[in-house]
């Protein structure tokens, strides 16, 4: 047979994997689940895609505040306005260590500009901007295109669930609608299993179909205790595999517990400077209950065979 | 060949379907749409099951507010509890009726008895409490229990449909956690298939696993404008078949159009108070609608050889 997880190394995270999905599948063992519960959620920066120097979409908003500074001087002084025209990535580096910190003042500001930057589009049109980014752009530091950022070995492992009747979804803190036009080509996740972060959106009708339209206002932000919230009310379910890298993904994490049958949560710890990156800024959290509940870690560095 | 719809009449609306399915599934043909685009949304009460004398979900709500209201008789003289303690079904009537013409102050006034009815329980208790209640409820008039309610006509679209690649929704205005312990059972939907009206979520972290417990807040309201917006936060599509029958199906069935491509709006008309009920409260604007817009009737008395 051939190995089904060829881009990890041998060792405990790799077992863990296939102990789980072997018990999960094996029909008559106690720890079997029928197939259509086997639910498996994924963060997705840090997790299935790298996020560093910064998250992806943030470069996406960060060359769109950018542009609208360009056009409207009045915006320079403003944040995050200011800092997407000055380049200034030690303020927006910050806000993001504050949010991780518990203290999410900033984050609302830089997420107010966030919101305000693809306001009044169409979901159409806004899926066009970030299809094109994601195919145009190279990431800055790893010398590769961002749909080539995603880690193979995690992309492997979603194949592997897949052929052994999992489904996957992306529980991520990034927009629901920024990674969909690419999440089936790069994970094999389709439109639907993209669970995100979203903006209030509004209907308009007209004589063709109407549109939907992005507002100036976040409808929820999906990180932190409202993952399992928008788990369960966009699957139903309850997962039984999850993975993550950060303080976000705790509650994600703890939710994917069952009291009767196996579980599978996974940490993914990025400790490979040579490869990828090292950090655990804004992981700590997350760390230390991996080790005191038991979750499975997954170092880039000694468990992936390649990274990309 | 089998008829795939052997529970419809034959005439325009058995016509209408077959004609779409098969111009969809048409590889090479122009009306063709590609599989993972097949996506097929339905309301439930009216479309999928019957709504009359009461929606399914108002019976089941009615039961608990009077339950409330014998244990505390200071709700007695509070709308909601009021009319569920009186069995006051006139006044109810009348927030419906009030409703489809446009006025919802006591629409909200019975939302929030409704959302205070199951605040404060646990997703899990809420799914057993209504999967208990459709499993051992009859229906008032029709000498049925509720899950046997379905329109037999519509679960054979549901296969039909299913068999030839599409995915099918329930975008409905009840809620979506009241419909999800039968959606499978009943429609052959599973749970993460139903879209449907929310409360607030929240989740609260414990050593086994935590638990997501209803608030006494709505998220959202699945009608009218909504509908569109929360199928396509499902979904990411736009839909190529919908079905309604009420004037809260209006948007849904208008953006379920696609310039390019053919789509297929059906509005179930209750015209048969023999088999089923003979009604049109509710459903004006949408009826006149479908005249304008060429979406196709379905005649409860004269396109279904069979109702239940």
């Amino acid at each position: 047979m051939s190995d089904p997880l060829s881009t990890w190394k041998e060792g405990a995270a790799k077992d863990a994997i296939i102990g789980h999905v072997e018990q999960t599948c094996a029909d008559g063992s106690p720890g079997w689940v029928p197939v259509q519960e086997r639910v498996a959620v994924f963060d997705n920066d840090g997790t299935l895609w790298c996020e560093k120097p910064m998250p992806i979409q943030l470069d996406f908003v960060l060359r769109r505040l950018a542009e609208m500074a360009e056009l409207d001087p009045s915006l320079r002084v403003r944040q995050p306005w200011k800092a997407a025209h000055e380049r200034d990535y030690a303020w927006l580096a910050q806000v993001m260590a504050e949010h991780y910190a518990g203290d999410d003042t900033n984050v609302k500001t830089l997420g107010a500009g966030v919101v305000a930057a693809f306001a009044n589009i169409t979901v159409d049109e806004f899926e066009a901007d970030s299809d094109a980014f994601l195919r145009s752009t190279r990431h800055p530091t790893l010398g590769r295109g961002y749909l080539e950022c995603a880690y193979a070995p995690m992309v492997e492992l979603l194949a592997y669930l897949r052929a052994n009747g999992f489904v996957n979804y992306i529980a991520s803190g990034g927009g629901r609608d920024f990674m969909r036009p690419i999440s089936d080509e790069v994970y094999g996740i389709p439109r639907e299993g993209v669970i995100g972060s979203a903006v209030a959106l509004a209907y308009t009708p007209d004589e063709n179909g109407g549109a939907i339209t992005r507002q100036a206002a976040a409808d929820y932000l999906d990180d932190g205790a409202e993952k399992p919230v928008h788990i369960w009310a966009r699957t139903g379910r309850r997962p039984v595999l999850a993975a993550g890298n950060s303080n976000g993904d705790i509650e994600m994490l703890d939710f994917t517990h069952h009291r009767d049958r196996p579980s599978l949560r996974l940490l993914v710890l990025h400790d490979d400077a040579e490869r990828e990156f090292d950090y655990v800024a804004g992981a700590e959290r997350a760390l230390e209950r991996a080790a005191s509940r038991g979750w499975t870690l997954v170092s880039v560095k000694d468990d992936w065979a390649t990274v990309f």
